[in-house]
């Protein structure tokens, strides 16, 4: 066991013991959101033929190699095919096939003139123009080539990937499973919403908010409720989540105060202790353990700390469970958009709004930022990483911000 | 109706005559991506008492004002209370109680000192600093106000929001019901996965891609599938699509080829084209129309051109249905990346991935652009705008881009 680790150990050590959850087949449509299990191959080119591009004439480009506005080249018109249909006749000298966006291109013709580049009366069609051969043609293949990888293992199931795996006739992928997760908060001093305030009690919002954002993540999830600061209790739960989940992650009782009795618990269920503490604020009493290849991910009760300390402890972990290639925020500088008076002997994350502009990207601050407070997290995409030792921060410094939610308002 | 109208004036034209679908109650749980339907105002203060942030003494300022290194003063210790509990008894003259992180601040009290700084023998303690009145006492209402809107209707409901919302005793929030889509695709040449693909055929990519599209936006769908290229068809199925849903899309039919019957289709169902044709490429032949308050929203059929109709005509107007406050993609300038040799006589939108940097934005182009082409936007993130009469475009210009994904890999 570690003590007093720094963020990226702990996000280190973490990775390094985990693997991604199973995999299964799931039809398209329910596969939306979730991650590749394996590589997908092209099983044939796309578009599988040479086709039309739009509504036009298919011709062979050496018959009206001639043609001009004076001198139109005339030919004949013997089929019209719709999209979907083929051509039962071959483009002949001097003949013509009319095509619609999408139709595959008749054996012998090498080029489509647009329909609306054409003169037509019966059967009879003038052009005006010459075009090269494999003018207006998409040829097969253009788009994916049979046997090309269009798509990774961990790559995201997106609606656009959705259509090319449907174009090539695939009605279910390969993806991970759930990761699976069971959410334990501790604290004699939390009720849930359906009990009256009782005097120095409050509503327990680490439970909900960690439920909330394990959801978001697309993962399967249990809550399993508040317990007492007792051990017996905070044991039974922690062995009751891990029967069944991948990750256990519980809130509260891992300070060094008399009530905080997780380490204890995790002690008592045999779990491998990777960590005790982190070096940053807020957040720094979490711990970590491994109990037969399962986590057990324990952070702060103060529900600010919490929910940050998930975000940058918890939730690489469950990516790469979930098998995602890549697990952690992204980092960027920014200029600081306000004030920030305390120092911070400590490491310290500052929740802010970051914004891209041209030129110049910012981050403001997003109001108050003690452990307990949530209000600035709820619109807070980003935390600005405060080394040790700095001092107090004024607008227009630089910064260096790790990315944790949405920016562009998508 | 108007023809050939910008982008620009297209989303206008829908948002005006769209309001947000109706509203429901749901558990928290539930609510987690859903958009509130009114503003949420806190019902009692939070923190609801004065609270310790820390493990500590809770004593009278005063008492203590002479305390130094040298000079410790000392306090009898009268009470200790857990987090969750109150005192019973008051801090008086030289006494202290010693109390946990989020208790209640016994009465009598104004301050508290940190556990590590005082030294205890049984129930006396010495304390060696002296503390301001106030100190390391978080005010009753520091994080929320009674009465404060801590949410405004049309706000997600996020992992920190439901934190909050749970904090102050709600089990349930007021959120839009979900918009209800329904999706067809037209056109003979397209088969679904369970087909054999037959010569001219292709797979049918439309359907699949947006309903992950709309699915991904949180709305309910309803997938129709698709129907041949035929008028009572096609009329047959968009109405049946609009007995249920608020909005009904479809894909291909909407040229001015012979085969492309859907605004034939609408002006059968009685239904008024806002507009016919939008100056843009890929998806100009698009088309929008409304019948009896909801809405029939028409795009080509090139599965490309469908999906980035779908994301700049369709989105805003899927999302000001579901409540949100704001529905238009971010528009950034950003250098272009690669070449782009085409000239665009029509307003074009290119498929780019949009990186930030420090000090300048980039947009890389994702491959081959044609109307039909989905490989490219499979890692697209951001549509570059290109201006109607434009050249051939180089590397390093200066372009505008329209953010439609995930750009920090969130």
């Amino acid at each position: 066991m570690r003590r007093n680790v720094a963020l990226e150990e702990a996000q280190d050590l973490l990775l390094s013991l985990a693997d991604p959850v199973g995999e299964c087949q799931l039809a398209l449509f329910d596969a939306v959101g979730r991650v590749l299990s394996r590589d997908i191959e092209a099983p044939f080119n796309l578009p599988p033929f040479d086709k039309s591009p739009l509504d036009g004439y298919a011709v062979r480009a050496q018959d009206i190699a001639q043609a001009s506005a004076d001198n139109p080249v005339v030919l004949e018109v013997v089929e019209e095919v719709a999209a979907g249909h083929t051509a039962r006749r071959k483009v002949t000298t001097k003949t013509a096939i009319k095509v619609m966006t999408g139709t595959a291109i008749p054996a012998g013709a090498d080029a489509v003139i647009k329909f609306e580049d054409v003169r037509r009366a019966g059967n009879i069609c003038k052009f005006f123009h010459p075009v090269k051969a494999g003018g207006n043609i998409v040829p097969a293949g253009e788009d994916v080539r049979k046997g090309e990888v269009i798509a990774a293992r961990g790559t995201t199931v997106s609606p656009a990937l959705v259509g090319l795996i449907a174009a090539l006739g695939y009605a279910e992928v390969p993806v991970f499973d759930k990761v699976k997760i069971a959410v334990i908060s501790t604290g004699d001093e939390l009720v849930d919403s359906s009990q009256k305030l009782q005097p120095g009690k409050i509503y327990n919002s680490n439970l909900p908010s960690l439920v909330a954002a394990c959801l978001k993540l697309g993962t399967q999830i249990t809550a399993l409720g508040n317990v007492p600061d007792e051990l017996d209790a905070i044991a039974n739960i922690i062995s009751l989540g891990l029967a069944d989940a991948d990750i256990v992650i519980t809130t509260g009782g891992v300070s060094v105060g008399d009530y905080d009795v997780v380490p204890d618990a995790l002690a008592r269920l045999g779990a491998d202790v990777i960590y005790r503490g982190v070096n940053m604020k807020p957040g720094s009493p979490a711990v970590a353990a491994e109990a037969n290849g399962k986590f057990v991910i324990c952070l702060s009760g103060n529900p600010a700390a919490a929910l940050i300390t998930f975000e940058l402890i918890a939730v690489p972990l469950i990516k790469k469970k979930m098998g995602l290639n890549s697990y952690l925020p992204a980092r960027l500088g920014a200029k600081l958009g306000d004030d920030f008076a305390k120092a911070s002997p400590q490491r310290r994350f500052l929740r802010g709004r970051f914004q891209v502009a041209e030129g110049v990207n910012r981050v403001m601050l997003t109001g108050e930022q003690g452990n307990g407070v949530l209000k600035s997290l709820v619109n807070c995409n980003a935390y600005v990483d405060v080394p040790a030792g700095s001092g107090r921060m004024v607008a227009g410094q630089d910064v260096s911000v790790l990315i944790v939610g949405d920016v562009f308002g998508r």
